[in-house]
């Protein structure tokens, strides 16, 4: 007999009734405003086609990275889980096998934000009522299955359930947005949009480079034979990103440097590169340089303009080559921040058509680079914290060495940053929990009161993102 | 009608009782004690003159850099809030449009420490009865300007009143210290001191260079055309200094970096300066060598020894071109200590004669480096969490992450390092809270008992920092 | 008249009872079972020869460099405390004076884990009723003293009353194990195993690394001329090592980069040894190199690697030439991970006979590379918090920064990492305490549930050290 799945109303709260009842009040407050996600990675076809997701391991453990690394970590191989892999060779395809291997090893998630979203739900998303085991495994599995067959479970439908405002996909520069189109044409009322996401031309190293930018030259139409071209056709795609909906770009790099190359430097090391003969430290300079260049062009055009360093992608080499990119074994390294983004912030920081939000890895530049530099250029907002840091300590890690220098305001509320959609609502649920709780420990210490607090809560579930994305 | 302005009595303690009793016993066992500020950039000549401040404008956001760094991140200019230019072209000169912007934007500190020492300004120094905000600003303004003309708010009525033992100011080597001379040749009986701080001649590359070694020269009597004359010259200032009351010499510099260099070597670099033709790498080797003439001169002539490293000055280079230094845009960046402390450490660590005091932006070497050096060397003392870590969480952090390796004993109280005179007493009240609130917490888990806690909380709200300074 | 010594029944645990509670039951859970200590470095010979330890100075200071590098950091030589010189010369041999300083000077220790493990020491190994000071001193002496001279205080009889299931200490390439092998052919059944520590004939650059290799060679009967009979003499000692019950080995190095040379280079660079030229290069890359051997011999023999690095030894020149290694003058430096160990973890890091466990002291990788990689390698686990991270506060923190990516299964329980035999039960009570208030404030919050939590404070104490070391 399994045990009974039960999510406490005060979970994520202080036990002090003193915190948690301020906490209470506070999430009370914020509990059931709209979702604003403007970063993930949900796919926009799910929402265009509106197909039933197939099954709970297809919806739940392949696309999401956070739980197989887990269990990878243990000795449970990617092919088990049915991963696919990236030349096709058969995998694992029975998917209740896959599951059961889940549901028996559920407690390595313990503690973990993993288990808490998966908790939730199951819980409230699906209506489990006992708790993953190997012992309940398959009847979960049959339970969520039979409820993916069913309307209110469709893609469309869920979102609307899920009250979301807006959710923003991520999708690369040579992207044709046909899903965000056919979606803005239908009569669904959903607002999915895109953002801007060029890594794989403004990285001359991508394994793809060449055929992303024939693709990006096929899709503006302009033929990026020199560099100059290739920049024309980079504005005619975030025009046409725009004209689609989007508010965003976003910037996946490994190192945060910033370096403004001539237009003779950069055309050389571009035409080096069309040759096939540029070096790593030109193709650095060079993904620096686009950094500048996309700051301008948002000065331009408006497009808010993230970046998203210090991660070591594909350290696994092997699991790389096996099944390919985003499969959690991306490692973050040490990031520097303070001297790589002055010269961006020097021609930029203080301009006020310019917004640029910065993500970490790195915990130890909260408190020593980005909250300084967030508290003092108008153009510079922080992120929330990202990745591994979105948990429950990370998040009040980050509030805790964030808001004594920058305030709240010079943050820009919460992202889930996902590609497991029914967690999105455990997600921001979770963050909504944890700020009040954050809050309501300032208010117990009275650090602020609690009609400053009322206000914060909204503004860092709601208001923020809202102010920072334009949407 | 703006908010009652309220600060409770149990403000900054745990809400458990069982911690929140304890911080408050102990907290008033050092509630009145006197302050001594041992390091801080007030103005001598404020104490000297004893003029009434202007306005609260001039006294409260314009020589604060904490106040209007908040205000320029949320796009609000430097001009609007009368930061004067280094050119003395025109800003805002209505003191009280600038104020009311400040009013207007008050909740940007709400969480912050700049917004709970100004509220202990307010409340306690002013006796201001509201909050601070776009509705009462001029309200709060005319109360406050009215009471500065009063004879209680002159400069020296509020040392008094703060109950300060001593006040250190911080002065360049080339200072004729004429306003502590005045002072201490007044009636007054304030102790105001000042501390040695070379930095525009010791740093090669400093603007001023020759200029203030010309000035170095002038004072001292002694020709600074050679390194050993340069040598000299110090010696004579730090006589000179001490014979004023100073006990302390301070060093903000870049890197920790030390390194001794030959006296010839010494000497190439210094001319070669003179000529103007110093590479970078030359003087940055040569602050190293200063850092260990330094140390040596302490172990001789007995003055304690401060290194502020790790904050990259001026970081937004309009802003400093505009309205000069400690404009607000200064950002810290990783440091090493390790490394670079070790031939100073090796050659004066374990020397009677020597104190040392290491300050940081670079909360990561707390535990990872300053502790572990400070549990070792009997020379080597840790500062107080410098600048944007001097808040009640930094402070929190910085005790959590020193005291199981290094123990109290081997801090030295609390810094105010401020330039915002009526901040002091909101500082040392603050940092006694946080300190209270940090013991009560070991004894409610029984890691100390009560009686340790007595003897801690005093040595951490006066004693150390006696010890510390020789005061 | 000293004060009672107390330690209460709930110290270290939270004092809110919605905490303390939960604590409180999770560790009656795991108070009293068996301890498993899988590294440390007492010595074999006490067990061997199970002579009485002379006295408490030399029991519980000359051995233990938490507490003498404490005195010694205010002010105390070391010579006063009765610590060997290298070279023979006198110091302090009144044992009682030691003991005195020692008492006079005990404050320095409140709020440290090495005040805590020594109160323990204090009150539950030796029975003493009152605080130690200066007061306390000699009483507490005498005391002690008697007590070891009873056979209930001889070293088996505390192993045995201590409880201990496995104790490993750490033994050179070279060591021929005699006392390990006497225990084992004794009739007592106290089970005290070698680890493999290659590090003095591994590192190129160690001082006496021509007398180990000659030892190696002498121990194996194997003449190490080549770098293939170097590999075959380690291969050989580490079966030898085995059969004398080691299940691991442990690597102190000051960096963890691996790196793979060709047999070419590694016969190059150790010929280059032998004549005495080897530079500071090639033998960072051939420890590196010595890494990627040890884990490849780890997967054929089946010994768990340990990693141990990042510290910069003998920072204190002056004490390391007047007293040797190990005196309290070890300072951490920043390590990085990610990349350094890359090479090793794309070759071993998903092999099912391989695992290896890293620790490190710089806290700032734990959140950052350390759990990540944890989180994904299945052959990796991370070590506890060590050293200067084995703290109350130390270890909250690795639980904190750790679990959210890794869970709590990709840990590996404690260690006690000590050469204070008596401390031993001391730091596992310690551990065991802040594990189940760290697990109880996850209930408090509801973030688990009980029935996670009573497996999970067993996990932490007991199961998964058995496992991670195979014991």
């Amino acid at each position: 007999m399994a045990e009974t799945l039960q999510l406490d109303d005060n979970r994520f709260f202080d036990s002090d009734p003193a915190i948690r009842n301020v906490a209470r009040d506070l999430y009370e407050e914020v509990r059931n405003l709209a979702i604003i996600s403007p970063h993930g990675h949900t796919e926009p076809a799910w929402f265009n086609e509106n197909h039933p997701f197939p099954d709970p391991t297809e919806l739940l453990i392949i696309p999401d990275h956070y739980v197989f690394r887990m269990l990878y970590s243990q000795g449970i191989t990617l092919e088990a889980l049915g991963i696919p892999t990236a030349d096709g060779s058969t995998v694992e395809t029975d998917r209740r096998r896959s599951w059961q291997i889940f549901g028996d090893n559920f407690h390595l998630f313990a503690g973990t934000p993993t288990g808490a979203w998966l908790s939730h739900q199951f819980a409230l998303v699906f209506g489990v009522k006992e708790k993953l085991s190997g012992v309940s495994a398959m009847r979960i599995y049959d339970e969520i299955t039979e409820k993916l067959q069913s309307p209110e479970f469709r893609p469309r439908a869920l979102f609307d359930r899920f009250n979301i405002e807006v959710l923003t996909t991520t999708d690369p520069a040579e992207s044709t947005l046909e899903h965000h189109q056919s979606i803005r044409n239908s009569s669904w009322n959903g607002n999915v949009v895109p953002c801007f996401r060029p890594d794989g031309v403004t990285d001359l190293n991508h394994p793809q480079w060449h055929a992303n930018l024939h693709a990006l030259s096929e899709v503006s139409g302009i033929e990026t034979s020199t560099y100059a071209d290739f920049i024309d056709a980079l504005e005619n795609r975030r025009a046409f990103f725009k004209s689609n909906g989007a508010v965003s770009t976003d910037h996946g790099v490994f190192s945060p440097h910033t370096e403004e190359l001539s237009r003779q430097e950069a055309e050389k090391v571009f035409q080096q590169a069309l040759q096939g003969g540029v070096t790593r430290e030109d193709a650095a300079r060079f993904t620096a340089h686009m950094l500048m260049e996309m700051a301008r062009m948002s000065t331009e055009d408006g497009l808010v303009m993230q970046i998203h360093p210090g991660s070591f992608r594909d350290h696994n080499e092997a699991v790389f080559n096996r099944f390919g990119a985003d499969k959690g074994c991306d490692i973050p390294v040490q990031t520097e921040y303070t001297r790589n983004l002055r010269p961006l912030l020097g021609k930029y920081g203080s301009d006020s058509r310019f917004r640029l939000i910065i993500f970490t890895l790195d915990e130890a530049t909260y408190s020593r680079e980005l909250a300084p530099l967030a508290g003092h250029y108008p153009a510079l907002k922080l992120g929330p914290p990202w990745w591994f840091n979105d948990s429950i300590a990370g998040m009040t890690r980050f509030r805790e060495r964030v808001t004594e220098t920058a305030g709240i305001y010079n943050t820009v509320g919460f992202n889930d940053d996902t590609r497991a959609f029914p967690s999105i609502p455990a997600r921001h649920d979770l963050a909504r929990r944890v700020d009040s709780n954050f809050l309501a420990r300032l208010v117990s210490r009275h650090i602020i009161d609690m009609s400053d607090a009322l206000i914060m809560v909204r503004a860092l579930a709601y208001d923020l993102v809202k102010q920072a994305y334009n949407v």
